[in-house]
Parts: C-alpha cells; sequence; structure tokens
C-alpha cells in the first residue's frame, strides 16, 4: 500500500477567477501581503502495493486521461512519504 | 516571495463522493491496483516576503477562515521548496 498524490493546477497562462477571487477577498477579511492564489486540485490515491516505477506510469496515465485535462491543466504526480 | 501550498481534503470519515466516483471509473478505463482515491483542494499563495513563522500563521488563519469548512475539511500548510 502507498499513496500517491496527483496535484492537477490550471496552466500559467489560463485565467484562474476562483484564485482571483480568493486574492481579491484577503484584504476585505484583514490579510495583506498575499500578491496571488492559484486553485487546484489535489488527489490521493492509495495503490495496492509499492509505488514502483510501473505504478507511477499507471497513475501518470490515470493523471492524463482522467484526473486532469492537459488542454488548460499541469499536473504533478509524487509520492508521499 | 514565497509560495505557501494550502491542501484541504475532507475529513476521513465524511464521504468523498468524488473520489469513490473516480475509483470506480478507474477498473472501466483499464486501471487495476487502486483502492481509494479522495479528491481536495490545493491553493498556491503567494506572499510577499519570506515564509517566516508570522507569514504562516497568517496562512493557517487564512485556510480557517476562508479556504477550508473546518467542519468537514483538514488543511495543511507547507511551505514550497
Amino acid at each position: 500500500m502507498a499513496r500517491v498524490i496527483v496535484d492537477v493546477m490550471l496552466k500559467p497562462e489560463i485565467l484562474d477567477a476562483q484564485g482571483q477571487a480568493i486574492a481579491r477577498a484577503l484584504p476585505r477579511l484583514g490579510f495583506s501581503g498575499v500578491s496571488a492564489v492559484r486553485q487546484g486540485k489535489r488527489f490521493e490515491v492509495e495503490i495496492n502495493g509499492p509505488a514502483d516505477e510501473t505504478a507511477l506510469s499507471d497513475v501518470r496515465k490515470m493523471a492524463e486521461t482522467l484526473l486532469a485535462n492537459t488542454v488548460i491543466e499541469d499536473y504533478t504526480v509524487t509520492v508521499e512519504s
């Protein structure tokens, strides 16, 4: 059993309206010093067996086909330590 | 300038319908070996200045008041290395 994390974020050139809304709300709530916020998705994938290269390759394929829209989103795959 | 990451996930005891839907879709798409998926949110917060204890304390307050619903969600704050 291992846990693999897939983080999916909008590509930098894509407008992130949710992140901008958060960044604009912060000063009203009394928080200063934040220049930008971007919002994305985090997936925790529990795999049977070890997080070896085969398993990570499978998770990358899942990210490409199901978890991320690679036209507008980038993803990263990491093993939770 | 530093980037602080806030990960927000449903508490373990809260049903994650989106994660379950993904986990159930995987075998149909030809992926085996995944026992569970949980979906959450990831926020990348760009702060002016260093990610010192004061800044992290501010980000934790943001997470409590704006980014997470602490009744049903847990959050973690990490500095991006």
